[in-house]
């Protein structure tokens, strides 16, 4: 029956590539400088990780042939969503990099960088806003919690920051839209409420695995490998888990406000030493693991096959990765 | 007839205010910074052109009390969209005042004034993606025009700007979401499509007639009644057509780039004067007139009624205000 179910499933790469075409019809425009701008964002790529997420849930759901395009288009509204948070999201960090590359407010300057991303949310939200109202709903919510995850992360730079503030601001600034696109493959595949309840809670904790694993990156990664330069959060000030959960933190003698102060006047190579010393990197490692088991688990209510395996596959992916 | 129309005909004032408890209601969110940004931009207010718009073309195409709840959500996303529009704005143009208070930028800082527009934005999709597919598609299709707009006129600071460019991007940059905002009225009161088109014209043409006017009164307005900075644009290099029209771009000893650079250079009061001299503001003055007039001659698809004179009254009122 498990060889039956493979030989039915979706070509996830072929569908892969139907959402790279929509994208690359939905950031067509008549002005040459916006059109340019996002040809390379688009071009640059990425893991298109979301897309992934929606068509594995829509397939590990049972979702058919006949409702392709839709979860098609709303993996590309997705990614275009991403896209333009991460545009708007360089800028406010200050971002040099992305991807290997000059960010988009530093080759172009900040009025472009807003603009082009004013121009991808519009294109997401208008390729999102051809499908049913509920996941219209569920996607403009993930947006809601994004922008809300934004203006906490800046307004805790200047005040404390414990592990329960980092995980609310790293939930609604990554994990929920995550949780949005697992919802929506199953959403889309007709599951029942308990199931797409179920993938939402799978997105949700990848989310949180996925962001952790990438602020121990930020510490601890090989720019050759990760294309960003190394200790970009500690410079601006943002506290991660990695930071957070050094030991001098707790004691009292050098609080994490002190720590943070010093994260951001300390040589990259050094903090990483000081981090890895002190076994911080380690323990936030620990904390991803835990979350991408809590993960796994959700996937319980689904039937076996290649897209529950692949689900499973990438949630222990999240942790592993070295870019 | 006029009477009894007059009688069943929509409070328009009544609705404005369904409308703003929709925006009031779109923009409550977890996140208390986030909230009380986007409350004092709410609170602020302004004309309410669009949703004013949005509501007389319903009434003046024979929309029914059944449609009424989507013209007002329709009302409320043209206006949050609009409004997430300025405060991105105001950070290119680096304006510090709009409606005589400190811009959003200026007040919490460029990162938080991005994600303040990314909300408003979202929620104004939000609350379009509860309407019908066509009124979905003409609005994302307005802000696509509108990006297309911002980034044509960055690009255009450094080159020549002619009257058919100017007109191309005040056309994207303002009319063509006004469009969208009479052509929805227009599509929930169920209106034959020769009449959308109509209504969309109108839209686009008071859009443009509202837009030279805007400019004449960077330069001729009086703050205390406008709210803004004077000589705001020749500031910050942007030509708008009272400038451009100046007897001097006609030199060619003089042109309009090297006006441009002078513009930039003189004090607002100065410019002001040279341009009444030169007749430039008169006649920028009279290309508004030729916009409003035409936009006035597409209602006559339309019965009379006074959602209809409402209409002709604000093509009127857009080229002699004063604010």
């Amino acid at each position: 029956m498990s060889r039956l179910r493979a030989a039915a499933a979706l070509d996830v790469e072929g569908a892969l590539k139907q959402v790279e075409a929509a994208i690359a019809q939905a950031v067509d425009c008549q002005e040459p400088l916006l059109r340019q701008m996002v040809a390379e964002l688009v071009r640059a790529g990425g893991k298109r990780m979301r897309p992934r997420i929606a068509l594995l849930a829509f397939d590990a759901c049972g979702g058919g042939e006949a409702d392709l395009d839709k979860v098609v288009d709303a993996a590309a509204a997705f990614e275009l969503i991403h896209t333009a948070s991460l545009v708007h999201d360089d800028i406010i960090d200050q971002s040099p990099l992305r991807r290997g590359r000059p960010t988009v407010h530093v080759s172009y300057g900040t009025p472009h960088a807003i603009v082009a991303g004013d121009f991808l949310f519009t294109q997401g939200f208008a390729l999102s806003g051809r499908l049913p109202k509920e996941v219209i709903r569920v996607t403009a919510e993930a947006c809601v919690r994004l922008a809300e995850g934004e203006v906490m992360e800046q307004r805790l730079l200047a005040e404390e920051v414990d592990e329960e503030s980092y995980l609310t601001i790293i939930a609604k600034k990554t994990a929920e839209p995550i949780r949005a696109c697992a919802m929506t493959g199953a959403l889309l595949a007709g599951a029942p409420k308990e199931v797409v309840e179920a993938l939402g809670h799978y997105g949700l904790e990848i989310g949180i695995a996925f962001q952790i694993a990438d602020d121990v990156l930020d510490i601890a990664g090989n720019p050759a490998e990760t294309g960003k330069a190394v200790g970009q959060d500690a410079k601006t000030g943002v506290l991660t888990l990695p930071v957070g959960l050094n030991e001098a933190g707790t004691d009292p003698g050098w609080d994490a406000k002190t720590f943070r102060s010093m994260a951001r006047q300390t040589d990259p190579e050094e903090l990483r030493r000081l981090l890895q010393e002190t076994g911080a990197i380690d323990k936030a490692r620990g904390v991803a693991q835990k979350y991408s088991d809590r993960a796994k688990a959700r996937l319980a209510v689904l039937p076996p096959g290649p897209s529950k395996d692949a689900l499973v596959a990438l949630a222990d992916s999240v942790v592993k990765r070295r870019s």
